[in-house]
């Protein structure tokens, strides 16, 4: 309760630790064909490229990521929505929180143009960004200034948290295989080579790119061919 | 936009379908022994107190259950982080919200004794209950301020939502089957007949409550049953 | 026991109960960008067709099927490989099975051309039917002769049928979502507006079309916007 | 197709890789009550021994164990009701199968006393072994000659295999998180410390001893806490 409030307009993610990859992928897929007496590594890329095409997707599910994030609240929210993966998440009836607030940065799009289901971003002007950070920071402080209150008068966390934005940062860690992060994937970035419209919100999208990058390095080949055959949910 | 601040203590949670009960139950356990050519009644609360007692789960996740529920979003928050559902919710990126806030009723308990896996709560005093209608109407009010001077700014509603805080009511739709629905209850009410603790926080378990009542409506036999094996997760 | 063996080239799909349909998608939907308050008619058809075309699967989710399924082993066990839908089996550890079993009609294709990946069928001849027919109903009579000896000489039912061959009947209730049901489809019928190749086993293909005709007549509206839109799993 | 047939009492399960371990366990239980920043060892044990007790369990489906088993297809069956799980089996339409079959031990107990819900298993006589080895090599023998007549005769495979036994092996890798691996393992075994009654068939209970293992190396503390507490699904 002593931290001063503090506004941040990046999000963070760590990969904490992976099994699996590209030769555990073509391991699972040819016990269909060969039974598990024969894993040969060579051709490989061969079949990964004819499994994504072909959307024989489980045996990318024996591929596994764990990501701690830091991200909003209402990121988070949006995260969690994907149910085929696992997390524990910071708790405000468990612990007091800190004061960590997201703000948008300057070169975040800030208006919304068109109607539902075709509406487009477009930069906000600099007056713009300087009401949403007035406003905002106002607003941040007067619920921080709220909660730290109701805890000082003894009330408890959970009852004081309700206050609280979902503009707070959280932190949890989710474990989630790679079929359900080629999901993920395709519904929270936008990208040319897609097959799929998705319109994510912005902050998701970068916490979605920093989790494309582990999934790039640990399945390098199928991550190229995922990219060829249109970055689909398979 | 125009609409002006509404404070509620209260939740709701309506049924809005169900298909399966008791009979269904008994259906599909009964396809197990006597394959599907041979089902009768008689006899269906026995079975049922058999199946629930030996926790023989699967006839259960046949009967099916639709709810609206209105709630703040630190509710939302705890559902959905239940897997077995299917969830639509109200959009802050596709709506404006409606300020509609929760605060607790003046029989709400608001204080916490004990320490992290012992703690119980106690009733707080008049001056606590005036201190956090006092503390959480100022935040709510500058909270929906903040988002109504953005809006009105031009400033998109993703954006301008950050501000809004877990104490706002959102809405949506949950359908799930009983099977999860009494994992839900086992972890989500406090019971005397329980054989599992739980210590879910006051507002969700208003929420449970409610579809308990559901449950015990569409299911009777079952529900007893359930009962009297310690309300379980099976 | 006193049964004796019958043969089938058929399968069998009744729909038991269904919940939800056209109506309560669009209202899913709207919670999201009209909130609880506001559910009207009109226009559904056009929500329903920009919800399949744009991937926005969660509302589809609160329609749900029960269907009861009589078909070999060998069905079942690819259909249960699909694990977003809930399932009781007859068991034969529980009861003595029925001697029913499958053989495949005659215009059924019998032999397969080409590679892994590539294959497709072609009809068989009258002799290479007349030779399945013939070492199927041999095989057939054998197993179930040796499983009546077992059980006649007092061995356990779930050892006596180790012997039993996946061509065998069985009948299972199995309640899924349309969500769900949409995917199996996409996986498990042939098309020629699909936008995705699959290639079913046949006998899988028999099931799935009797479940189809259920989902056009439940969601009609749902149900041409999925055709016209690739037929997708989504 | 040049191997001759073969008959074995045994199950196979090796464990391929896992990630995560009783200390991952903590690190995710502890974000919840004091963030991602604090993470150390000390007292690991008694957080685990209080998570177990009080049936957060969470926390624990961090932790992924790839397996390979080989076993017959009626256990296969069963094992691929547990739907919290990813699976890659043995395809016998990809692939022509092996002729290995499963012929109980003779210390399996082949007779089963009471009536449905009650009944227990006792050691068969010699009689009795000697019966069901050769009904059961008689009938394995009678299916492997209908199934290699067949493919001679150019029949497709996936048409052939209809006439094999649930008997056969199958091999399939399996990833499941130690959560799940807590429910199967309740499920599926029979121990004096459990809290809950199970009646697993003998060979799933063989295949499932061999996974407990694996789970008392990866995660010591976790594994004795379990035990200490019931042995349930969490």
């Amino acid at each position: 309760m002593t931290s001063s409030p503090a506004f941040r307009s990046d999000v963070s993610v760590s990969l904490i630790d992976s099994m699996g990859g590209d030769q555990r992928l073509v391991q699972a897929a040819r016990v269909s064909t060969k039974g598990a007496e024969s894993v040969e590594s060579a051709e490989s890329a061969g079949l990964i490229l004819y499994l994504m095409r072909n959307r024989h997707a489980s045996p990318v599910e024996h591929t596994v990521m764990t990501f701690l994030v830091e991200a909003p609240i209402f990121v988070a929210r949006e995260f969690m929505r994907h149910r085929i993966a696992s997390y524990n998440e910071e708790s405000g009836r468990y612990r007091t929180l800190r004061p960590s607030f997201y703000i948008p940065a300057r070169d975040r799009k800030l208006t919304q143009i068109g109607k539902v289901g075709e509406y487009r971003f477009e930069p906000g002007t600099e007056e713009q960004h300087d009401l949403v950070e007035k406003a905002q920071e106002r607003a941040y402080l007067a619920a921080w200034s709220a909660y730290t209150e109701m805890l000082e008068a003894g009330i408890a966390r959970e009852v004081a948290r309700m206050v609280l934005p979902v503009g707070l940062f959280t932190s949890f860690y989710v474990t989630m295989n790679v079929r359900s992060l080629m999901n993920f994937l395709s519904l929270r970035t936008i990208h040319p080579e897609a097959d799929d419209p998705s319109t994510p919100q912005r902050e998701i999208e970068m916490v979605a790119e920093q989790m494309e990058e582990s999934f790039a390095e640990i399945m390098p080949i199928t991550y190229t061919a995922w990219n060829e055959f249109g970055r689909r949910s398979i």
